[in-house]
């Protein structure tokens, strides 16, 4: 049957390609990496264009190889070589008359430690080092191709937001609510998983939280909380009534094409209380500012900083990222994973740069209302911030 | 608002607490380690019954202690608590009387080479060993409450699989129809995860597969492929009509309350041709036969090798599990995880005990026709395998 293709290889994205191949060796160099053997998923994904079983060496100066595993097999070329196990990579490697390097990168934050050791054997020689970190920074700034599958994201994700007032009725569970979304979001195209970087995120197909329920904490290290309706997932909606006076909070999936886009908009259940209004404004007010000075240049520091400055000014520090839980962020990268570089907090050290795609999530959790705020998914262009997900953000009715 | 609930400390769950306790100090005493500290998810579930934002130390001599992170808290108990950071794990033993243990086992296959390189870090004189291992293989057989548990997940996914009937209809996709059994699965409390263990699987919410697809390789480690409907997702449905003369195979899942059984069913499109109705039938026999044979004290690779000889005997190896490409086990244990042990193939070692629960899914491709066959999860009882995932098997029309 089919064999897997690599988006990245063929002649259309040659020059795409290069351009990732650049981005990772220019990190590699500065990291003193000689070559990175890479395996997970996402960095396949990334340098490749498609996940196939198998890894994918680079170093600073011979051409990327594929090694792929069966039953992931493509038509023949010159780089791709088929292995059976990663025992044979070192062995390949010498056959294309390529020396062991005396550093090799393994990518210690997204493989177990057994699988590591593993690939760490098959280099007994070679000092292993750390690629998860030389990855992440090469993706933080997107290629416009990259850009534009994000755009895609926005555009799909956005139709399907414009249809959640159809999924509401009256005396609705938050999480009969949240199912209906689930299915429009597949409707659409949502690919139904989400990727997320580190051990703990552990999510379903996204957030719906009403009332009280945005004041519980989770484990898990998501912007707001909500207690899940089983002990073995305790995040986000928790299965009751929405109830008049509450706001409902919608964070779903929106991973279309291998990459995503966050968006967060929320509703009223009847009317809510003044104080719930005024957050959501400040929220809105926070990106319009945010969206001005997130140039090129900008501390990704100052971002929170002056986010947290405008909640205080308005009063409303006590509700901001939480009200008994707050989280210390306000937004992150995102891309193929949901938690990407740079992270938006007060100790961040990154400086916005051109093409960066990050999530601004200032939120506010009011007692007896519920969670209120607005997200969305920025490009960093060279005017401020560009949003690629675009669609009204007014506290409305349902 | 609400604390962490850890139900393995309540007073109704104490003896299972012990059970479980019992179970892993057996394996760590087999392993000669004197403590585990784990981390995972699945492992805290295991251990806890909840997930929660933390380490728990199991030693062979003293009371398991948990310890939290914020926002994780509970009620004081004696054996919780609170720590910021791992890095303090140690300090607060030495407060409780508790020597470093010479040996202690971490995650290794469960966390990652970057958090366990930092768990030793808070060991620097401990000998780091798997734990992995030893959570797996005392998982392997389940409590009576666990059991009770799955017995739960079969009657809920049974009950779904009683109404995919009517989520068909004529000319639609196989992705369409699937999203439609995603939905009554969330209705009927689908918690809508997947765990798994490996970095080798990945799924949304299941695998339905039609006609040729069920063909398609895919670079994951389950029974079957497909092509998936993106390269970033190469598995399961592929978004193409279904048509009269085709198989529809449906492995959706089974996840109700942190534990999980696995489930197959097939229907027609129309009427198939003789050879995939004889393989339905035969994945039925084998079933069957496997169903007595199953007792404690059979060898895993018996139950293999019986079903590759029924396939063999009724001419129908080419076609069994798959046929352009192969894979070499027919069920795994299933449990927290998807892929739990024993694997049940020809090299497995593992001999069956009573209280494992296992999935069986002896499935055949047939081409242009697709993928039939039946899974159910059974538990190894005194008289052979208790079914699990009880509903009509027969091969009928959508």
């Amino acid at each position: 049957m089919s064999s897997t293709t690599i988006p990245l290889l063929t002649k259309e994205l040659e020059s795409e390609f290069q351009l990732r191949t650049d981005k990772v060796r220019e990190k590699m160099i500065e990291a003193g990496t000689d070559a990175i053997l890479i395996g997970s998923s996402v960095n396949i994904f990334y340098m490749s264009g498609a996940v196939f079983r198998g890894y994918i060496y680079i170093s600073t100066n011979t051409s990327p190889l594929f090694f792929l595993i069966p039953p992931s097999e493509t038509e023949k070329m010159e780089n791709i070589i088929p292995i059976r196990k990663p025992e044979q990579i070192a062995e390949k490697l010498s056959e294309q008359g390529i020396s062991i390097p005396r550093k090799i990168g393994f990518e210690f934050a997204d493989l177990s430690y057994s699988d590591i050791e593993r690939l760490k054997g098959c280099f007994p020689a070679s000092e292993a080092t750390d690629a998860s970190s030389i990855m992440r920074k090469a993706r933080m700034v997107k290629t416009d191709h990259e850009i534009g599958k994000m755009r895609e994201d926005g555009v799909r994700q956005a139709m399907v937001y414009s249809k959640i007032h159809r999924c509401y009725h009256e005396d609705m569970t938050d999480l009969e609510f949240q199912i209906e979304i689930e299915r429009i979001l597949r409707l659409e195209g949502c690919l139904g998983i989400l990727r997320t970087a580190g051990s703990r995120m552990e999510l379903n197909m996204g957030s719906v939280l009403n009332g009280d329920n945005a004041d519980n904490p989770s484990p898990y290290d998501f912007s707001m909380g909500g207690r899940g309706v089983d002990p073995s997932l305790p995040v986000g909606a928790d299965g009751l009534t929405m109830r008049p006076g509450t706001a409902v909070m919608v964070d779903m999936n929106g991973g279309f094409n291998g990459y995503q886009t966050d968006m967060t908009r929320c509703w009223m259940i009847g009317e809510v209380e003044q104080l719930a209004v005024k957050a959501h404004e400040c929220s809105r007010a926070i990106l319009r500012h945010l969206e001005k000075i997130g140039t090129p240049g900008t501390p990704v520091a100052l971002l929170y900083n002056e986010a947290m400055e405008m909640a205080k000014q308005e009063g409303l520090h006590d509700y901001f990222m939480g009200h008994h839980h707050k989280v210390s962020f306000i937004g992150h990268g995102v891309g193929i994973e949901l938690n990407e570089q740079p992270v938006v907090m007060a100790k961040s050290r990154d400086i916005l740069a051109k093409d960066m795609t990050i999530a601004l999530e200032p939120k506010f959790v009011i007692p007896h209302v519920g969670a209120v705020g607005v997200e969305n998914t920025y490009r960093v262009g060279d005017e401020g911030l560009e949003n690629l997900t675009s669609f009204k953000e007014e506290l409305t009715q349902l």
